[in-house]
């Protein structure tokens, strides 16, 4: 036998044009629009650039890494989302609220289970935690501005190092964290420190990224939480301390002009301070969460 | 202080078009290009499906897992972009060859260093391994049909079980691997066993997303090569058995024409066989590989 040499006659739209026949067959109709979907997007990619072979062996490498990176207490993956402005690209197709309802904003890589349930005023930092005291109050409410009681907060933030309890390596301690309840008025009444801006981790190959990029790795000072009710839907979201530098630069694009918030420093003894044993200075910052009804 | 509402401006594409903004300071311009690209595309896609926030979850925990399926021994995101047929997309826009030059495909995932070198007519088979004992001949030779001396042919397949040597958890043995350079005349010849058809692995995510999507995880028998000689375009290519029933629909695309080629089956003792020690049942194919001048 001899060689067979026929004309070279496949291109790269042949090739994507039989990727896409073969998702065909898919029986879930909407795995198969995504499928095809996501097949055409690639390949669109790949042909823009002229992807080389290097070039997609460091992308195969780029996106090992990040998978070896992935732990029970860390999302390389969500951070590659939230850096790339997917996460909240599909926040916004996800939620486009009626005027007035709360808006969302990414869920981050730093959710974790098992929070303290904790009463009005609770304090989510442990006794002696670095950082100036704060009180976090305000309501749940109804599109028509009535109270909701009973709405759960589950909120989260870092310390006034900027990291989260699952960023320190030696301990698996919650801090910074809390479950709190909306009372019979809708109010609620949270106590914690004052967050601060802070770098995501960049000891990944998510801050490869950035730093190939000259992109800086700062998220503006927030505090997260996931606010629910019975009937309601629940709203992912941060607030952001009005006063900071990274504002309109957030690394992960999730800063909403609506959720910007003060935080009011009181660098004198008030009556109100008392009511939570606080000596100046500390903080307080207001917030009412407008949930919609279901449906 | 009181909520601040401020009307809901932000839209899907006012993110895509601050990410693109955000990626201009990249010095490197082609790895801004990249970047860029990949944020129209990936975003694109997310808009064109509305991926849903738990899709999106799906997404991250399926990249995740296949980061974790990645060893020195797997590539599952070497799988992964074989099955979505970008490595064929990436493979064709690299190699545009003159009508004539061996046309290449796929890499794969299962190439390992450190095959042994063999001399012409080497067995890269261990001695009593299963299968049709094979002889693989032919030259390197230019576009003009010149034979090209000391070209060497690093070779790599699967066994008779449609395993290469890697996936056997037991043992860490190289086999049917080997590399053969050619004499002064160009030829080359290698004893091996005859290929067969074989699924990829399907114990990770890029098996569940076949068999999700109702395609099989098939690839028709080849024999991978890499072809290379001083002064030569190397090329990346396989040998696929023209008797294959899956040449059709390689789960990863990569069959080209020019590159099947016929295994003839031998049941009578021949004096060629006699040759390289052989009692039938033996197999016998023949293969040129045209290289391109560099530059």
């Amino acid at each position: 036998m001899t060689t067979i040499l026929k004309p070279h006659g496949t291109t790269e739209d042949d090739i994507t044009a039989e990727v896409l026949r073969r998702f065909d067959a898919t029986g879930e109709p909407r795995l198969r629009q995504i499928m095809q979907s996501l097949v055409r997007h690639l390949h669109a990619f790949v042909k823009d650039v002229e992807l080389t072979e290097a070039e997609w062996m460091n992308a195969i490498q780029f996106l090992t890494e990040t998978g070896h990176m992935c732990s029970d207490k860390r999302q390389e993956f969500i951070l590659l989302s939230d850096t790339l402005g997917v996460s909240m690209v599909v926040d916004l197709i996800n939620h486009r609220k009626p005027e007035g309802a709360t808006e969302s904003t990414v869920f981050g890589p730093f959710h974790r289970e098992g929070a303290p349930e904790l009463p009005a005023g609770g304090n989510m930092a442990p006794r002696d935690m670095k950082g100036i005291p704060t009180v976090v109050s305000g309501r749940v409410l109804t599109l028509d501005g009535e109270p909701i009681a009973g709405a759960r907060l589950d909120v989260w933030q870092a310390d006034s190092s900027g990291l989260y309890d699952s960023q320190y390596a030696e301990t698996d301690e919650l801090h910074l964290r809390g479950q709190f309840r909306t009372d019979e008025e809708g109010r609620f009444l949270i106590r914690t420190v004052r967050p601060v801006y802070y770098a995501i981790p960049t000891d990944g190959p998510v801050g490869r990224m950035l730093s190939a990029t000259n992109r800086h790795p700062w998220r503006p000072a927030h505090i997260h939480f996931v606010v629910s009710a019975e009937g309601y839907e629940p709203v992912t979201t941060h607030i952001f301390d009005d006063a900071d530098p990274y504002l309109e630069s957030d690394t992960v694009f999730a800063v909403k002009d609506s959720l910007i918030c003060t935080f009011v420093r009181h660098d004198i003894r008030e009556p109100e301070a008392a009511r939570f044993g606080l000596e100046p200075p500390f903080c307080t910052a207001r917030f009412d969460f407008v949930l919609k009804r279901r449906g």
